[in-house]
C-alpha cells in the first residue's frame, strides 16, 4: 500500500513465497516424500486417522494411554445437539453437501458458550469438537436428502466406522472400516495448501477456529482443489469398459484435455499418498464386486505411464481415493465433504501451530487504476 | 515445498509482498489518500452506498439510468426467502452476531439453484443477492435475540433507511439514514486487507461467491481486524466524563496500553475515512442527546494530538463510526456485522476482479521439523 513499491516482492499465486515457518507436514515433490512428522506411507499401514490426528496436534505419537483418553474425547463428542439435528433436516434437500457443510460446521459455533475465548485451551476443545461432528454432519445431511432416518452416531466406534455406519445405517466390514481409514489418513495434511492456507489468514486476525474451518471448507470446495476426487470418478464413468481407456485417453490427448488425477503442482514423483492406497483399492472393490472399475483405473495408470511417465505425470492421491470411495457405495458428490471430514485434522493442527506465534497475514496490492478522478454529478454523467 | 529453497522469498505476514494487481482502491498511508476509482472524501460527501458500490462493480460512476436500474435491482432482492427468515428465528438468542451472520450467509447459497455456476453473470447476481439480504440477515437476527417481531424490509428505501427500519421498527430521520450511508460507503473498500485477501483465497480455487463472502466474514471477525470499532466503544464506556479523560489515556500510555481506535498499520496521516465522519458523528450527536460521548471522543483525539500527534497516530475511521453507531442507537455488538455489510461490495468487487485472470492461490511453508522419524508401535511407546 506504501508508494515505496521498491522494497516490494511480487508473486502472483505466492508460488515462491514462505509464508511461515511450519514443523507439520513436509513434502518433497521431487522424490515424492510426505512425512507427518512421520512417514505417511508408514502411517496408512499401522497408524488409524485417530493416531494421526493425535500426531498432527501433539507433534508425536501417544502412548496408549494418551490415544486411549483422545479417542474417547472423540467418540463422546460425536452426537449433536437437537438444535443441529434439526438445522440438517431444515436444509433444502437438493442443497450441494459442500454449501450445506460449510453451513453447518458455521452453525456448530452458535451453540459453543466459549466460541470467543482465545486460549490455546479452548481451541484445541473446538478442534475436537468439528472433528468428532463432521461425519455426522455429512451423513445426517446424506440421509435427510435422500428422504432416511437419521442415525444417531455409534459411541464405540472408530471416526471410520461410525461414519459408515451413520451413513449406511448398518456396521461396515472390517475392510470397508479400513478403507476409508486410510483414507482419512492420507488426507489430513498436506502443507500450505490453499484451504489450510486460508485459514490461516483467518485464524490471523485472532478470529476463532469455527471461522477458520468455515473458510477451509469453503475454499476446498473449488475445483481446483478439492473438487478432483469427483471428477476423476466422472471420468470413469464416461469410460465403458476396460477396451476402450486406451482409445479414450489418446482422445484426450489428441483434444488438449487433462486427464482426472494424474499429475500434482507439487510432486513430479509417484504422490505418495497413491502407492498404498492403490493395494487397497482392488482389495475393496474386490470385496464390492467392483473390479471392472478398478480395472479401467489400472489401465488408465498404465497409458498414462507409457504416454507421460516420463514427464513425472503420475496418479495422485484423488486418483485411487475416487475408486475406493465408489467401491464403499459413497455418492460422488460427498467425495469432497469426506476430503473435509478428513483434512479437519490438519486445518486446525496448522490453525494451532500459527497462533502459537501470530502475525496478521495481510498482503499488499499494486495498484494500477487511475488517480485523482473528479467526482462527476449524476446531472453531468 | 520444494528443496530448492534457494529460490523461494520469506515473508511472514507478506508485509512487502504483492499478491496481485487491482485497480479498485488506492491507499496511499503518508499522505492520508484513499480512492476507490474517484476520492473517498467526494464520495462521503456526493456519492450514496449504492452508488459506491456500482463504482466498485464496474469501474466507473453509472449514468442516472444505470443508476436507478442497479437500485430497483437491489431492491427487489431486499426481502428474504420464508426458509431464511424461518432459520433466523431458529438460531440460539445468545449467539454473536458475526458467527449468526457467517452460518446466514453461507445458508443462502443452500437455495440459489445456479450456486455453483462460474459465469461472470452468476458471480455479478450472487453478489447482488448478499449484498440486498445481509440487512436483513442482521436487522432480523438483532430482532430475534431480543424477542421482537422480526420487520420485513422497506422495497421502497435505500439499504441505508431499509437497514434502520429493519431494524427499529420504524423508518429513520433523513440525517439518521445520511448518517448510515456515510459510514457505509467509507467502509465500502480498502485495498487487500486480511478479510479481502482471505476471500480471493478462496475464490483462487474456483470456489463460489458465497463461500468467498463467508470466509471474508469470518476474517473480519478477528479483533485484529474489524473487531475494533467495537472496542472503540467499550473504552468510551469506561470513561466517566470529558473532564476524566486526560488522565485515563495518560494512565493508558502509563500501562503501555492501546487507545482504541488510534493508528493503522498503513495510515501515517489523519485517516481519509475520520474526517467527513467526524463533522456527521457531531451532528447526530446532537440529534440525538450523545453530546457528552461526541465531546469525550474529542477530548480524547486531543490528547492523542498533544502526546503522538507527532509520531503519525491519529483517529482511524473506527473511532468516529463507532460514536455514530452508538448515536444511532446500534447495540455494540453489531458494529463489526455493519461493517460486514458494507465491506460485501468491495469483497465482492475484488473477487470478481480477480477471477478475471484467476491464478490459484497456494503459497509455501519452510518445514522446520524433524525428518525419517520411524512409526514406533504403540506397545515400545
Amino acid at each position: 500500500m506504501s508508494t515505496a513499491m521498491q522494497e516490494m516482492h511480487t508473486d502472483i499465486g505466492l508460488v515462491n513465497t514462505i509464508v511461515a515457518r511450519s514443523s507439520l507436514s513436509f513434502i518433497n515433490g521431487e522424490e515424492g516424500i510426505l512425512e507427518y512428522v512421520g512417514s505417511i506411507d508408514d502411517l496408512a499401514r499401522n497408524s488409524t486417522f485417530e493416531e494421526s490426528t493425535y500426531l498432527l496436534w501433539y507433534r508425536r505419537l501417544p502412548s496408549r494411554t494418551e490415544l486411549s483418553d483422545f479417542t474417547a474425547n472423540i467418540c463422546s463428542n460425536y452426537d449433536l445437539s437437537e438444535t443441529m439435528w434439526d438445522m440438517i433436516v431444515s436444509l433444502p434437500r437438493d442443497a450441494s453437501p459442500m454449501h450445506a457443510l460449510r453451513t453447518l460446521v458455521s452453525a456448530l459455533a452458535l451453540e459453543d458458550p466459549a466460541v470467543d475465548d482465545p486460549s490455546e485451551e479452548a481451541n484445541m476443545r473446538k478442534s475436537m469438537t468439528m472433528l468428532a461432528k463432521m461425519p455426522a454432519l455429512i451423513a445426517g445431511f446424506d440421509r435427510h436428502r435422500k428422504g432416511l432416518d437419521l442415525v444417531r452416531p455409534d459411541g464405540e466406534a472408530t471416526i471410520a466406522e461410525n461414519f459408515l455406519y451413520m451413513l449406511n445405517g448398518e456396521k461396515p466390514t472390517e475392510r470397508m472400516a479400513r478403507a476409508m481409514d486410510i483414507c482419512l489418513i492420507l488426507h489430513a495434511d498436506h502443507g500450505f495448501n490453499a484451504s489450510t492456507f486460508a485459514s490461516l489468514v483467518t485464524i490471523s486476525t485472532l478470529s476463532d477456529m469455527y471461522s477458520a474451518v468455515t473458510t477451509a471448507i469453503g475454499t476446498l470446495k473449488g475445483p481446483l482443489h478439492g473438487g478432483a476426487n469427483e471428477g476423476v470418478m466422472h471420468m470413469l464413468q464416461k469410460i465403458d469398459s476396460v477396451d476402450s481407456v486406451d482409445s479414450f485417453v489418446m482422445q484426450k490427448f489428441a483434444n488438449n484435455e487433462k486427464i482426472m488425477g494424474f499429475g500434482h503442482r507439487v510432486y513430479k514423483a509417484y504422490d505418495p499418498r497413491a502407492t498404498y492406497l492403490k493395494t487397497f483399492a482392488e482389495g475393496i472393490a474386490q470385496d464390492t464386486g467392483n473390479m471392472a472399475l478398478f480395472e479401467k483405473s489400472k489401465k488408465i495408470e498404465e497409458v498414462m505411464d507409457r504416454e507421460v511417465g516420463a514427464k513425472g505425470i503420475y496418479p495422485n492421491v484423488d486418483f485411487y481415493s475416487a475408486t475406493t470411495y465408489f467401491s464403499l457405495g459413497i455418492e460422488l458428490d460427498l467425495f469432497t465433504a469426506l476430503f473435509a471430514m478428513s483434512r479437519v485434522s490438519g486445518w486446525t493442527a496448522h490453525c494451532l501451530e500459527y497462533l502459537q506465534n501470530n502475525r496478521l497475514i495481510r498482503p499488499r496490492c499494486d495498484y494500477n487504476g487511475p488517480h485523482e478522478q473528479e467526482y462527476v454529478s449524476i446531472s453531468l454523467r
